[in-house]
C-alpha cells in the first residue's frame, strides 16, 4: 500500500513510503505521532483481519458475556490469565541464604513497576513481618538532640513524592560471563524496579536532630535479622534522600523496606537500607561486612572500587527480547527501559544490525530524573537476521558503554570461575539477535 | 524555640518564627522546602522524642530482627498490618446489581493509585473473567475496511504511555444531601482513582479503518453481561482516546477491563468502556439505556443534562479527613489529591477557617494533564475548632465552585428523597471541620 488520500483530502502516508532512519528496517520515531500513518500494508498478514475474512464470528457471545462475573475482591488481583506475570524467585524454600525476586520486565509496559511486582533482595531469607507500631527510627550519633520516631509521629512530618527507579548493583550480572547467557530481561535484568515513592525528607530531620560539622557519613541500619548497615555520605542524606512511607500510593510492600526505608535516588539498591530502624552521624564510614565484602567491585587488576554507589546511565529492550518470538515479518514496536543514577535520560539510540547504524528512539514524556524512560521505535522485520541494541546518553553526558569499552576496564568472568569475579553495577549494552524464523537469542554484537 | 545559628552559621528559622499566610495556622508552603525549619518545637510532646527520655530502649531487637523473615512470594501483597487498607464493597454478596468497590484515599499518599485499590464498578454483579486468547476488538459501521484485532496483533502496534485520573460521574454523589453525610473520603470521593496506563492510540486503529465523513460518533461495547455500551464523538476518539492495555506497567486488573478497554482522558468513568469488544462507527450518538437513564444529570427543573462528558476540576483534602484525628495541638500536613478533565491543575487553595482566609498550597511536580496532583499545606493546629477546605483551579481557569454556587445550578436531595434526585458530577468543596479534642466531622461551610 501506497500513499493515498482519505476522503477528506488528507494525505495518508503508509509506513513502506516513509524513510528508514536506521539499517535493517527502523523508521523515523516520528511515525509514532500517530495519525496518518497507515500500518495495515506494514503489519502482515497476521495482524488485524478483515471483519468478511478468516476471523468470522468475531462477536460471538462466549461465557462472560452471558453471566454475572466474579465477585469484586477488596484488593484486586490479576487475571488468573496472567499468572505467569510474576516474579522468578531464587530461594523459594526459604534457606537461610540471600533471596531474589525479579521483576519480568518482557511482560510489563510503561514506567511503573506494580508493587507486587517490584524487585526484591533479602540477604538471610525471607521479609521481616514487622508491627508498626513496635518500629522505632532512632536518629543518633554526632547530633545536637538524638531522637527517636514512631510511625504516627513520622506521619506528621511534610511529605514530599517522587518516581525513582532502584536498582541492586549486582542487577545484570550474568553480563559479565565471557558467553552469552542465554536467559530473558527478567532473570539478566530483573533486580530493578521503578516506583512513586512517598515520604518525609531525611534533611527535615537531620535538621531537628542538629548534625554536628564533624559528622562527614551516616550509618544506616535495617531492622531485619540480616543487620545490613551501609555508609552514606551526609552530602546525599542532605540532599535528595527520603524515609520513603509509601509505595505507589500504599504503604511499602514487605519486600521493601515496610513499614518505612532510606530512599537515596539513583544510588545502589542495598544503600537503600530497607526496615530502617537507626541513622548514625560519624565522622569515618563504617566500613561494614556488606559494604567491604559484597558490594565492593573487584577489578581486572585485583584492586576494587569500594564505594561505588551510583547507578549509571543504562538501557535495554524489553520487547522483542530473548523469550519473545516474532511470527511474521512486518511492522513491530521496538520499547524498553533507559533510566541514570546522574539525572534525566538525554536520549536513547537503537540499532537493529547490531550497532552498524543507529536511529533516535522517541522517548515517552513526562522523562523525569533518575526514573525509568520508555523509549520506542518504530521498525519493520524483513524476515533476515537481525540485532536489536539499545545504547542511552543522560543530561549530564553520561553514555552507556559499548561492550567492548566496559569489559576493557571492568573485566569479565571466564569459566571455570573462580572468586574473586566481577559482578557489580554492570552497565553495557544489551543485544538481542533475531533470526530468520524469528526466534530471539542473546547475542554479543 | 526561636531562630538560631547553627554551627556551620547558617540561620535556622523555627515554625514560629515563619509568618502565617492565612487564618487559624495555615502557614507559608515554602515551610515544606525543607531545609532550615526546625519542626522540633512546633510538632508538640507527642512528637520526636528524646534518646534520653521516655522512648527509653527504642532499639531492643524485636522478633523479626532475631530470626529470617517469611518467603519471598511471586506476587507480594501488603503487609497483614495493613489490611484495612482495602476497597469497600458495596455487593460483597455479588447479587445482580450494581457493585462498587471504593479507593481508600484517606490511607494512600502520592498519585498513583496501587491497582489492587484503583475503583471499580461492575452494573451486573462482578468482574468478568475472560480469556484473552478468545476476546476479540472490532472496528466497523462507518468505515472503508471494517477490522478485528486479537491481542496479539494489538501488541504489535505501537504504544503509548500516560498518567491519568478515571472518576465515575457518580462520584461524591452523596454530597448532594442537604446535610452533611457522615462519612469519609472513601466513602465520599472513592470512585476516582489515577494510574499510569499503556495501550494504542485510538487514532492509529481508526486511521487504518478509514473513517467515513459521515461518522461523527462512535458506540463502543463492553463485552461483559451488562453490555453497557456509550456514544463518544469521533473527534475525541480521534484526539487523545486510547485502548489501554496495561495499568501501572501490569495488565489491566480484571475490575478495570482485563484484557482491555476504552480509554477517555478527562471523560466520566463508564465511557471509558471496559472489557472493549466492539466500536462502531455511526452518525448519530446511540442514546442507550446507560447514558440516557443512568448518566443524564437531573437539574432541579427537571431537565437534564444529556452528555455530560467532562470530570470538572475538583480537589478534596485527604489528610487531616473524616476518620483521623489529631492527638494534640502542633504542626500537620494538610494533604489531598486536586484533578481536571481539562488539562493541568494550575492552583490549590486552601483554608483552615471555613473559606474565611485562603492561602496557596504547594503542587507536587510533576503536574500532569488530566492526572492526579498531590497538594500540600503546612498547618500549625492551635487546638481549637477548624474547618479545612480546599478549592483548586485548572490551566484553563475553571474554578471548582463553592458549594453555594454548586447547589443553587445543580440542586441537592432533601429526605424523604423522591427519584428523579441529583446524584452526578458533584465537584464542590468538601469541608472537614476540627473540634476541640481533635475529632473530625464532615460539615458543610
Amino acid at each position: 500500500m501506497r500513499n493515498s488520500n482519505d476522503r477528506s483530502g488528507n494525505r495518508r502516508r503508509s509506513l513502506d513510503s516513509l524513510e528508514p532512519v536506521a539499517g535493517n528496517g527502523l523508521i523515523d520515531r516520528r511515525a509514532l505521532l500517530g495519525r496518518g500513518v497507515m500500518l495495515a500494508g506494514a503489519m502482515g498478514a497476521g495482524a488485524a483481519g478483515s471483519l468478511t475474512g478468516a476471523a468470522a464470528e468475531p462477536l460471538k457471545d462466549e461465557p462472560w458475556s452471558l453471566e454475572p462475573g466474579q465477585t469484586l475482591p477488596a484488593y484486586q488481583v490479576a487475571s488468573r490469565f496472567e499468572k505467569n506475570v510474576v516474579r522468578t524467585l531464587s530461594n523459594p524454600k526459604n534457606e537461610i541464604r540471600t533471596a531474589h525476586a525479579r521483576t519480568p520486565h518482557h511482560l510489563l509496559a510503561g514506567t511503573i513497576t506494580p508493587n507486587g511486582l517490584h524487585f526484591t533482595i533479602c540477604h538471610q531469607g525471607g521479609a521481616p513481618d514487622i508491627d508498626p507500631d513496635k518500629h522505632r527510627l532512632v536518629i543518633h550519633g554526632l547530633v545536637k538532640k538524638p531522637l527517636v520516631f514512631t510511625l504516627d509521629t513520622l506521619a506528621r512530618y511534610p511529605m514530599t513524592t517522587r518516581v525513582t527507579f532502584l536498582e541492586c548493583g549486582g542487577n545484570s550480572g550474568p553480563m559479565f560471563n565471557n558467553e552469552p547467557v542465554q536467559a530473558n530481561v527478567q532473570a539478566l535484568h530483573g533486580l530493578v524496579s521503578c516506583a512513586e515513592w512517598t515520604g518525609i525528607k531525611l534533611s527535615t530531620l537531620l535538621e531537628e536532630a542538629g548534625v554536628e560539622p564533624s559528622a562527614k557519613w551516616m550509618i544506616a541500619e535495617g531492622a531485619d535479622v540480616s543487620g545490613l548497615s551501609r555508609s552514606v555520605p551526609v552530602k546525599k542524606a542532605m540532599d535528595d534522600a527520603m524515609i520513603a512511607l509509601y509505595q505507589n500510593g500504599e504503604r511499602l510492600m514487605p519486600g521493601n523496606g515496610y513499614p518505612m526505608r532510606l530512599l537515596l535516588p539513583g544510588y545502589e539498591g542495598n544503600m537503600n537500607v530497607k526496615y530502617l530502624r537507626r541513622i548514625r552521624l560519624t565522622e569515618q564510614p563504617q566500613m561494614s561486612y556488606y559494604e567491604t565484602r559484597t558490594y565492593s567491585q573487584i577489578l581486572p587488576g585485583g584492586k576494587a572500587y569500594r564505594f561505588y554507589f551510583l547507578q549509571e546511565v543504562k538501557s535495554f529492550i524489553t520487547s522483542p527480547s530473548f523469550g519473545h518470538s516474532l511470527k511474521e515479518p512486518g511492522y513491530y514496536d521496538i520499547s524498553g527501559i533507559a533510566y541514570s543514577g546522574t539525572g534525566r535520560i538525554a536520549k536513547v539510540m537503537v540499532s537493529a544490525d547490531g550497532g552498524k547504524s543507529w536511529a533516535e528512539a522517541a522517548l515517552q514524556t513526562p522523562v523525569l530524573p533518575m526514573a525509568f524512560t520508555r523509549f520506542r521505535m518504530p521498525w519493520r522485520w524483513d524476515g533476515g537476521p537481525a540485532v536489536l541494541q539499545s545504547r542511552a546518553w543522560d543530561e549530564a553526558g553520561n553514555v552507556q558503554p559499548t561492550r567492548a569499552e566496559f569489559v576493557a576496564v571492568r573485566g569479565e568472568t571466564k569459566k571455570p570461575t573462580t572468586f574473586p569475579f566481577p559482578n557489580q553495577h554492570y552497565n553495557s549494552i544489551t543485544s538481542w539477535g533475531v533470526d530468520a524464523k524469528g526466534e530471539i537469542k542473546h547475542v554479543y554484537a
